[in-house]
């Protein structure tokens, strides 16, 4: 059975455009407070305040303490000059690109000027905050074609995310720069883990940061674009234009969530892999082995100290091969996993590839009954589910057991990999 | 659609009556010198030459070298005995059972004496080496209501698996009682690290290792009855048969994959269940963390010096309560599961369920087209999978995305549980 349903959706259980104008705008203001960024400040001035507290009961060590309060103020700014930086531009330059190009007027035909501008304000917010929801019902599916929009949308999304903190140190030495406030500037830009804000990490950390989540974006794109190159959910787009929607989905997976395609319609491959990417955290840095040292990137590292320990953490990458062979199944088998989608669903195909695993041999089975185009040919046979399956898949789900069996020596792997949300 | 199939199979890609009688002594042979237990009579033989080596090289300090290496031999001496033991006692119980008991004749009534003789090894065999393999097409689930052959095979099942190491101890304990080998016996089970052999564990990790297995065999045995009761993979069993059924396939579950029933008619919560399991390597174990010291269990300490740390790990924990998460929303949604399944597929609640915990938002949406039974009160509504599920299914996924968005407080958990192969 071809599956097709036009339902592009973010998490909402209502219709966006049920809501009234005076919903969005409350919807608006509490994804502002409640995104990273507005909250970071929220965790500045709590530490702020308890430093002053702190500096009045006793004056010992008072210089420095002075020293760090003045960069904690400084940094405030600095982050609440990012944002309005970023919101401005951003709504201005999406404002533009509505009225200046004539294709997406179509889509937004019905709205006058002012609502050009709400509506510029709300994608902004929401693609910075990682909300998510759009004004309109299905979320920026129609903006599929307009590739320039998406371009703009991106770096709002990764700014409110993943590159927030190589960002922030950017923001901070072009304040030392700019405004001259070097004495505060040095101490955040060195001190990173003395200021204990999740979201200020050392300039190596940072890099990693910056270098492991563009790399998986990259990555993500590719094989985006190599399963649905002329599949039914990129129907009518250019090359370019389906980069660049590669490129948007592949963002937003981590972790806006708006969407220009109907996700339902993608491959069970990839719905595999977005549930592999979606778990993990924002934070999650790839760091050559050489280069670790008791310092750990991504978080505070005293209340952190066990992630040296989850660098060298088993399950990370015993579930990376399984996803892995899950995805290949999912490749071999994906004519019957169309066809016959009750007995190709994920989760059995999931079941054989663990059991394999695990060495126990349960599996499912499969059975003429559940076929949706009854085969009459088709006769039921006392084997497991594998027995149906194509060759390559048969072959693949062997290196899996052997894998399995010999998993003690491959269970320390995936150590390069910190996870921290 | 309520989906209903024979089939019950081990994962064989053919059908088992298909083979021939030496086809099926051949799997026997390999199945029994490929088993855990015989295996690690190789690796003791490797150990026991290698020592030999090295005494002859030095001689200094080779009072202990000769002591270790006599030790290993009374070892093997031991791990055969417990071999022929489980064999002989498993098979002859089992051809008793088969000669006594009227209804499993039945079952078996084309097969002559020494027919019934060869099913009694062979299921021992495969039982012990937790290969799953029975020389019947439709594996146990013939005789799924003769409930004392069942309990016959457990034993046989966790003594080749989970309970070799408290059994292997005990055995050792018991040469030194029978044979009064007390220097070599005492040496094996005070030095249970410095032997290195994976199966030979400290009397406080075996114990640990026993506790845990038990329990979670317990618990499975619990969720399979409450899930199942009144199923149809277990109608017409009394309520006795129906708990022996459920320990049988508890017990399979890690690792040995014999099963009594269908496993594609059970719920998918079970499903999602057995595949969290069949994940677990088998010496998995909880250690309570006041009693963790730096020696491990389950495992050479120098070798795995990591596992240490694998008990802070955070993955296991998180990915235990998403699987907690999808197993409850498998529970609330069951109906829609039955009725829909298309829609209501565990790959698209596991999607919704991850969407959610990393605050993404992705949906597959809900599309009338691909229901089974199509409704004519169906309408596409621009909103997510969820918008479609019960209000108490939106309500654990409104506790995952809090969850999730407060992960940073619990990614330390599931530090009392250690995995070891």
């Amino acid at each position: 059975m071809s599956v097709s349903a036009a339902t592009v959706s973010s998490m909402s259980t209502v219709q966006m455009e049920d809501l009234s104008k005076i919903q969005l705008v409350v919807l608006a203001f509490l994804m502002l407070v409640g995104g990273e960024v507005f909250t970071s400040l929220l965790d500045l001035q709590v530490m702020k305040s308890k430093l002053d507290r702190e500096k009045n009961k006793s004056s010992s060590d008072g210089e420095s303490q002075d020293l760090k309060s003045r960069s904690i103020r400084h940094m405030c700014y600095v982050i609440l000059a990012y944002l309005l930086l970023i919101h401005t531009i951003g709504s201005t330059s999406i404002l533009v690109y509505l009225s200046v190009v004539s294709s997406v007027r179509g889509t937004l035909k019905k709205k006058g000027a002012h609502e050009l501008l709400f509506f510029s304000v709300f994608v902004i917010i929401s693609s910075f905050a990682n909300g998510g929801f759009i004004p309109l019902n299905e979320n920026m599916a129609a903006f599929k074609n307009n590739s320039g929009l998406l371009l703009l949308i991106v770096p709002q999304i990764l700014a409110g995310n993943v590159f927030f903190p190589p960002f922030l140190r950017l923001a901070i030495w072009a304040s030392k720069r700019a405004l001259g406030r070097e004495e505060e500037s040095n101490y955040l830009l060195e001190n990173s883990s003395g200021v204990r804000l999740h979201h200020l990490l050392s300039k190596h950390c940072s890099m990693l940061l910056a270098v492991t989540a563009g790399g998986l974006i990259v990555v993500l794109m590719v094989i985006f674009c190599g399963m649905e190159w002329d599949s039914e959910a990129l129907r009518g787009m250019n090359p370019y234009q389906k980069i660049v929607g590669g490129l948007f989905q592949s963002v937003n997976l981590r972790h806006a969530g708006e969407s220009i395609v109907d996700i339902s319609v993608l491959s069970p491959v990839l719905l595999v892999l977005f549930v592999f990417v979606m778990f993990l955290p924002p934070y999650t840095t790839f760091i050559p082995i050489q280069y670790q040292d008791r310092s750990s990137c991504g978080g505070l590292s005293d209340q952190r100290g066990n992630e040296k320990q989850v660098l060298q953490n088993l399950i990370f990458s015993q579930i990376t091969y399984l996803t892995i062979f899950v995805m290949l199944i999912c490749i071999t088998e994906r004519e019957k996993i169309n066809q016959d989608p009750l007995n190709f669903n994920v989760l059995n195909i999931v079941i054989e590839v663990v059991s394999a695993y695990g060495n126990i041999g349960f599996s499912t089975g499969y059975s003429c009954k559940r076929q949706l185009r009854p085969d009459a040919t088709c006769v039921d046979k006392w084997y497991g589910f594998a027995g149906k399956w194509s060759n390559k898949g048969k072959l693949i789900l062997i290196v899996v057991m052997y894998f399995g069996r010999l998993k003690k020596f491959s269970m320390s792997g995936g150590k390069a990999w910190k996870l921290a949300s």
